[in-house]
């Protein structure tokens, strides 16, 4: 066993026990006194101030359930002012209308009027804008197997009920289309859209219900980081390949197919699309064609020239109103060109009585709900923090989930399918200079007015313009840069991304979603299983230790190996850790043997935020195993958690007594090296 | 933007853009001139040495699945040699027997007679302990639902195999309780061993065959961390509840009772059990208990005098021998004792052609396979290394792995099923003084004995006496030592190891343990997405930088918040640490207003490992934002992979210029604030 020594044995355990202690080969037998080496480290391992189970408890759930630290303006309040502060939380609209006078008022309306007649031009550009997006509505509908109109109602009511309770002031919500391709897809696995509508319908209503069932609670229980899980590269992978199948689907419109497969994959639509050949039909193509060349310029043209964001947002409507008319003026609808048809006037219908509970198909829309729940979540969140960090404020993530989840169940009960904030429209609304949650409003107002007198303007419009719209709009989720820039900084998130694009396209949507995610995991869980090690040297001249490897300037100490730990120690690495560092002392004799001999081992705890019990009795393991080659082990820098689960430890047999635990490397180093030549014989 | 810096601005760069740096409010304005300044960070952060993706990618595949480097040996050898070493290395057995040659054996032979002689008592007792193992080994063929034959037969074909391929000299393998159970209650969902005990005999053949397969997957593939998922906290649970689960099942036996459920269950179980109380028969209870408590209270002679370890080794023996002779002479069969009939004589049949591959039951097969299999190797291994580690060698963990999986396919085509190294088995054969994997075969040898000659001597022994058996092994299992250790050295660790042992009592076997590993890797996900962070300060006096929470003697320094973050920083936690960060600079500016300003955040990164794509992204992030508010970050001591991708960042635009880069917090203390003093106006 190893002796006490004076600097940290409780004071005065003279050195009675040297001949257990490894002895300095090949240093300098110069005399050092007791007095220097106490010297040397002056620094004690503190333990940590002692703190309850409870105690520590409360902190690590606050840490992971409330790291904002939301009521931290709510301290030190009257209980009233509490009371008004928590309603105004919830309902961050209360923050600008009650100061909203009838004074405030006129001089808005006049301030209103006067802007009005100077920017007619740019309000009927927004006002296009809208029904642009109405026309995306109707599409993305079309995307999840739903009738058109489903569509429209699910642009009015989740707008007003985001403008109440949402407090992202860019956030533009409506359907959007990887939501509704999921929720197709999953939904066609069970019902037909076409031999069931009804009960497709339902289901679609339920599915929506429980997601906005998902996202509610994962805001309310405060377990936002959910969707962190999603990472970028996955998203990327994820939204390009979504955005190939979505266009791929848009192939039976635009050849004008009738027979077409129910199935996502790329190798079934391919297979669907050249056999049914006899089914295309000219005239079909050469609109859809003609439509997506100038869809597609308009977008070149925003890109180009950031200015004129409002070609690519008028687009989709002016495509629309053309091709209708074209359609009317022709009857093109005689000569192949499908069309949408009648569409009943008039708004939402409540569905509350269209939610169905059904133990048949409650395993489906529950698992539909959280899948497209989660996903659409994702979307939204990060767009309002993208544009949240672009203007500089902050959004609440979990207060968004609660009002996105919110929208959500009262949008399944008036007739409307999952919504969330949709990238596209929040850019034309922040690049239309949106100022608060209003341009929701207004945006339900357009809608409100379509819905009540314009809807039988879209009888004529073809279906292979609806097709040629989404198309345009998901080729601007595959973001070719954002891969590249992956491949350039990291290769491991490459593969996910390439995974997650890869899973999509091949196997299908969710289970494309649920590989990258897994491999994401699985790298993360990798980090732990194998942690990095590294062998330290001294930066010549200063009491700085880094990596050998890294760092050229360093050089070993001899007589000693320092390594470092840079992982969490737990039963997932104990034995990782355990053999590899039996091996690195095995390759350090080896190569220190023809200079002098190893007899220290250093572990450099600085960077192991936290340990378990398989950890602990790894550490023991190690001590002892390193005690019977005839070496010392001593640890460096226990952080709070380390150094109290020591102490415990040391509770039932003293493994880590205070000699072997020292504060800084160097100063290990100085006082071990010193202690080597004292008792050298 | 911040000014360039002499000291690492590539030479030069004076310091004509003051402006725009933060102001030293509250310090001295002592001249300090460039050539000052530059001394105090004389320690560049140097960019790590270039390595090609390449030779990364072969360094990481090496330390995640050749971490011990098996190969090392191997290095410099001529190539015939190699060969030799390889088949060495698959066939451990080589080792020992090419050098055994006659001269050896006479000399072996001489001294084991001389041996014998004295040890005539020891060698018995090894013996009937070899037998007693039989008694188990038909006892946990009972518990899989398997005829007690096939528990003989799993005892003499695998050993045989071990010691040819097995590299640890103490592991005795045979069929073990927890593998047993799971295989019966899985198969059992599907197939009643009553009703079509042909079908449940080839399933269990089958099942063997996956579980072989997946053991020595794992080894080929070098896989072997899975199992390390299985962390210690989780196996003390899940053995505790299957223990009861496997007790409990034995109360059929011990109360004679004819119609018993199948459910494994608490709840069913005593329900079936106070069901059926008119079965209850008071003969067999009464030998029971006697027999029951016999075997307990040589389990504890054993436990309190640890040289007395043969008294619970023969205590099966004994108990199967007078039981037998007491059947036998008072007919209690026919007094309500149920005994185990007629065995046939003969050793193992082959079973090839009883592997089923039908696709009906290959779903079901591969999943018991593969549970059975990480199970048992669990088991297996973890005895493997508990004993080399008290005998001092090493066991290759992925060898062992191919050397238990062969065993089990071979085994299962020669009628047995799942086996594995036992603990109480190995333990014995420890204490027994064992020092080859010779101990197998001698083992396996009685097996053939009995199975030739002994047979018709098993048809009386009492059904209920199986169940004694099975009852005083299993409690052993329960380790409440452990529980208490475990309880008292971390509170996670003890909540892993309580819902495994009510997931298993309650739900399922299997269920059990799902839900306690996923706790497990839940609880590092947790430390990933929720990493500590600290908040550091100046220890007095010294260059050393410590929490200032654990160190009560470290001291904030003014005018300078320093964090330090211990965790690799990826998709999973950048959102929480930017908002986290945003939080304690708030703070922190609230905290200091009364003294001094705040100019200067610290964002110690030595103790993070990686950083992914979504990392750097956060970095950039957090350094606009914190420029935005007119303060200043700077980074510490990045480590290599860390350095590595800045780099690559500052490829796409200069964001963190080399005098926003330190080597130590202590020199980017001492030179930023000597800058702010300069450039005090």
């Amino acid at each position: 066993m190893v002796g006490m020594r004076g600097a940290y044995g409780g004071g005065g355990g003279a050195y009675n026990d040297s001949k257990s202690r490894p002895h300095g080969g090949g240093m300098a037998a110069a005399p050092v006194t007791e007095q220097e080496i106490a010297a040397m480290a002056v620094h004690k391992v503190a333990p940590p101030p002692a703190q309850s189970t409870a105690s520590k408890m409360k902190a690590r759930v606050k840490e992971t359930f409330f790291p904002d630290d939301p009521f931290r303006a709510f301290k030190g309040q009257p209980l009233g002012t509490q009371w008004l502060m928590a309603v105004r939380y919830l309902f961050p609209i209360l923050d600008w209308v009650p100061s909203y006078s009838f004074s405030l008022f006129k001089s808005d309306l006049v301030a209103g009027l006067t802007i009005a007649s100077l920017a007619i031009p740019q309000a009927s550009s927004i006002f296009s804008m809208h029904l642009s997006m109405l026309c995306m509505g109707i599409s993305y509908a079309k995307l999840a197997s739903l009738p058109p109109i489903i569509g429209l109602y699910s642009s009015f009511v989740p707008p007003m009920v985001y403008a109440v309770l949402g407090s992202s002031r860019d956030l533009a919500v409506g359907p959007v289309s990887i939501a509704s391709l999921i929720m197709g897809s999953m939904l066609r696995q069970a019902v037909s859209p076409t031999a069931e509508p009804l009960l497709f319908l339902q289901l679609a209503f339920t599915s929506t219900f429980f997601a906005g069932l998902v996202q509610a609670s994962l805001g309310i229980l405060r377990l936002g980081f959910v969707i962190d899980f999603l990472s970028k590269a996955t998203l990327v992978g994820f939204m390009a390949g979504a955005a190939i199948i979505v266009a791929l689907q848009q192939l039976k419109a635009l050849l004008g197919i009738v027979h077409f497969t129910t199935e996502m994959g790329i190798v079934p639509v391919m297979a669907s699309v050249f056999h049914h050949t006899n089914e295309w039909s000219w005239q079909t193509i050469l609109m859809g064609v003609c439509f997506l060349v100038f869809l597609l310029s308009a977008r070149h043209v925003s890109i180009r020239w950031p200015k004129l964001f409002w070609v690519s947002a008028c687009a989709p409507l002016a495509s629309v109103i053309i091709s209708t008319l074209l359609v009317y003026l022709f009857k093109a609808q005689n000569h192949g060109i499908s069309i949408i048809g009648q569409l009943k006037c008039g708004l939402n219908h409540p569905s509350w009585d269209k939610l169905l509970f059904d133990t048949t198909y409650l395993g489906l829309t529950m698992k539909t709900g959280l899948v497209t729940g989660i996903i659409s979540l994702t979307e939204g969140i990060a767009v309002g923090r993208t544009f949240a960090s672009i203007r500089g404020y902050q959004v609440d993530g979990n207060k968004e989930m609660m009002a996105i989840g919110l929208m959500n169940v009262v949008g399944s009960c008036t007739s409307c399918y999952v919504t969330t904030g949709a990238f596209s429209r929040s850019a034309v609304n922040h690049n239309a200079g949106c100022k608060t949650a209003m341009s929701n409003v207004i945006m339900a107002l357009t809608v409100m007015v379509t819905l009540l007198f314009l809807m039988p303007l879209f009888v004529y419009t073809p279906n292979v313009v609806l097709g040629a719209i989404i198309i345009a709009a998901v080729i601007g989720l595959i973001d070719l840069p954002a891969v590249y820039h992956i491949w350039k900084m990291d290769k491991m998130d490459f593969l996910v991304c390439v995974c997650a694009f890869a899973g999509v396209i091949f196997i299908s949507v969710q289970e494309g979603l649920a590989i990258a995610v897994g491999i994401s995991i699985f790298r993360v869980l990798m980090q732990i299983t194998r942690p990095k090690m590294m062998v330290q040297g001294n930066i010549k001249g200063t009491d700085i230790y880094r990596d050998l490897h890294h760092y050229k300037e360093a050089q070993r100490v001899s007589g000693f190996l320092i390594l470092a730990i840079e992982a969490p120690i737990n039963f997932a690495n104990c034995n990782y850790l355990n053999e590899r560092i039996k091996r690195w002392i095995e390759e350090e004799s080896f190569e220190q043997d023809k200079h002098t001999e190893l007899h220290f081992i250093i572990l450099d705890l600085s960077a192991v935020p936290a340990i378990d019990t398989s950890g602990i009795a790894f550490l023991i393991d190690i001590k002892k195993s390193i005690e019977k080659r005839g070496l010392e082990l001593v640890l460096v820098n226990p952080t709070g958690e380390v150094m109290e689960k020591i102490q415990r430890a040391n509770e039932a047999q003293n493994y880590f007594r205070p000699d072997c635990l020292y504060l800084t490397t160097a100063e290990a180093v100085a006082s071990l090296s010193a202690l080597a030549k004292m008792t050298k014989p």
